[in-house]
């Protein structure tokens, strides 16, 4: 069978199952969740298996330390897998979760109702952990999902849909409510954005490339980020101690993640108080720094930035550091240069905190507290399976509920249009 | 200046624009939108003269009755567009309401804000009051707007436009807030939907053609429905005083709108108490009856229905009839011809109420009421932009709330991630 007719049947299934995973009861879909947890572990040594054959294949691609690390599913990841579909099972279910009833002039009870999207395509990389944690998430939501994972983690991937195809088996939902996309070829990802017809979303995740890929070619809608250029803006007046430890957090408690700062934005009234040390604190943490002028004049351990430094995302152990002489100034240059992701101010004056929270234009701003809790988990969403930096939809990390939507719902007794 | 220069202009002032329209406050906001009210008012003279270049063309080109109708802006079409915009003035503002507020255990406050979404383009056939309509409701939600009506308007929205603009500016509102393309050519339309840098939705109203060119040649997320194919079920047992009076609403009191119903579907058990009757009205009222084989044996006025009926969006007084032998048979064939607009069931039964109400998919699903309700004023949402049958962001009706989104506000006291 061509590749075209393969996901199109995937796709025309998914459709099919889509409707029977949408009147799912909690207790089914979760009894289903804790039934693919319990296969996770008792299959732990032919998931390794598979997982050797990618991973042999990587070291004979020379792909690097970091990459095998990610593409790795060892007895931790897997009880870690099965333990995040539990954690999922206890989340509160959001279909059927009426958001608001209200009575109009003739009596109509009109009121919105939460209901699944339908048909969701997840596109990512290498880790093949994002098998299981997406199906987990998507089913949970009452919709079907078309999974798409790296090529390198081609045999793991094959071997969980084994397992969660498996496990709704027993439960008695029909196997196309989750399915992997049998095919390593990469023509495969844009025959599956093709599908217009049967899927409702897509969710991409992973480097900017593949993002942009996806982008540029959906026919479907996709609800993504492209990076995170994230900043930290230490107002006049802050408490310094406390700006020292947000930002340290910010840049180094694991800096290769989209919610890392990559810009450090101080108030001249308290750079020269601030910045020496704090930036004694990032070259002990071996973070190089490249700064305006000004943080050049304070701080001899950095070096000059240049104009291509100030919209990058690092990923790295890598720090610009601007003097601004003003709110303004700082949020001037977030405009210009953050990516709409995640911007945090340190501040003890509540008007600024309070400017800041309603102007900056940023799926999550922060008032006193780290870039790096803008994460569905962090931020009380219970899990997540992205963030979006578009506002349409979901603008922030996309939980269980931004897996659905609302219909209208109308009790009526005979009423008419006048 | 090319086409292409001015539409990026503009889009780029609208980005611009609307960066100030989001900051604004309700008070400010609606004493602009009753700066155009009174400026409508004020100005009714130069608007129809305008206007009467628009119909002297349209009569030259000899446009139907209805579209030139459609087209009039008389002293009644001004006065309903003030109105409007004072209604929309009294609704409650989106922006700013906090959709939720908790609490993390590590002493985080976390919650969503309804924010605008920004940049806003319409695109909508012949009637000059959507300009008017479109206009105000964009900016009641924060966000800066561009309208690009039927070129056979030209003339009426570019007097609109400097109308509004003029409100604008004497309320100290950027006037690239609310533009009108001054071209009147189509290619117009593919640049705007090319400013993917500046728009952030794009929303097209009118007929299924200007629908579908828009949603295929757009880089911008649009909101649209294409058709209404929406369907009342009498079920057996139900009312059938009810059911006739809620089916020949739904029908024949606006037969030319998406939420008119096209087929009516009717249980075996009741058929033939219910459809004689029923065809009498409707054939007193001229409306074509096509029927399914068991409907004609019962129904002489009824012709046969073929293939291509079931799925049609008539938009006139020709309605298709369906005998089923089940609510399954029923809910089969919405699944099949429906568009997931408006879906009506008439019932006395309470569990298959639920049941519909739950299986059907459709932006809104009524018990015992006429599909002439999804509208976004009927509803209770106070105004409507228009209507959305896809479920990313909107599914139903879209007002205030729909042209905008949510992001995260953090309070924190230095909280850091371990």
């Amino acid at each position: 069978m061509s590749i075209e007719q393969t996901i199109a049947n995937m796709a025309r299934d998914a459709k099919e199952a889509a409707k029977m995973v949408a009147r799912l009861g909690t207790q089914e879909k979760d009894k289903a969740l804790e039934g693919i947890a319990q296969k996770l572990l008792d299959e732990a040594a032919t998931i390794k298996g598979e997982n050797e054959k990618d991973l042999k294949d990587a070291r004979e691609k020379e792909l690097s330390e970091a990459m095998i690390d990610r593409l790795t599913v060892s007895d931790a990841v897997i009880e870690s897998m099965a333990q995040g579909l539990r954690d999922v099972a206890k989340l509160p279910d959001p279909v059927g979760r009426v958001t608001g009833m209200w009575s109009r002039p003739n009596g109509l009870q009109v009121g919105r109702v939460r209901i699944p999207l339908g048909v969701i395509g997840m596109i990512y990389e290498s880790r093949p952990n994002a098998t299981i944690d997406a199906a987990g998430l998507c089913l949970k939501a009452g919709n079907a999902v078309i999974l798409r994972g790296g090529s390198e983690a081609f045999h793991s991937n094959a071997v969980l849909a084994q397992i969660i195809q498996g496990a709704l088996r027993e439960a008695g939902i029909p196997e196309a409510a989750a399915q992997v996309v049998p095919v390593p070829d990469r023509a495969a990802v844009n025959v599956l954005l093709a599908q217009e017809e049967y899927l409702d979303l897509i969710i991409p995740r992973g480097g900017e490339g593949l993002i942009r890929f996806v982008a540029e070619n959906s026919k479907i809608p996709v609800l993504k980020h492209y990076k995170g250029v994230c900043h930290v803006y230490v107002d006049k007046g802050a408490d310094l101690g406390m700006a020292e430890n947000v930002s340290f957090n910010a840049k180094a408690q694991r800096p290769g993640v989209c919610n890392a700062m990559e810009t450090l934005l101080v108030h001249e009234a308290v750079a020269e108080s601030f910045l020496p040390q704090m930036a004694k604190r990032f070259t002990e943490a071996e973070v190089e720094l490249r700064g305006c002028p000004k943080t050049c004049d304070m701080v001899p351990e950095a070096k000059p930035a240049t104009d291509e430094d100030w919209p990058m995302e690092y990923l790295d152990l890598i720090l610009t550091v601007k003097v601004v002489s003003s709110m303004d100034e700082a949020m001037d240059h977030i405009g210009k240069y953050g990516s709409a992701h995640t911007e945090a101010i340190l501040t003890s004056d509540y008007a600024r905190a309070r400017r800041f929270l309603r102007e900056v234009d940023a799926s999550v701003v922060l008032v006193n507290a780290s870039t790096r809790f803008n994460d569905g988990g962090e931020l009380g969403l219970g899990a997540e399976i992205g963030i979006s930096t578009s506002k349409l939809h979901a603008y922030g990390p996309m939980g269980l509920e931004e897996l659905t939507t609302t219909k209208f719902i109308v009790f009526g007794d005979g009423q008419v249009r006048t």
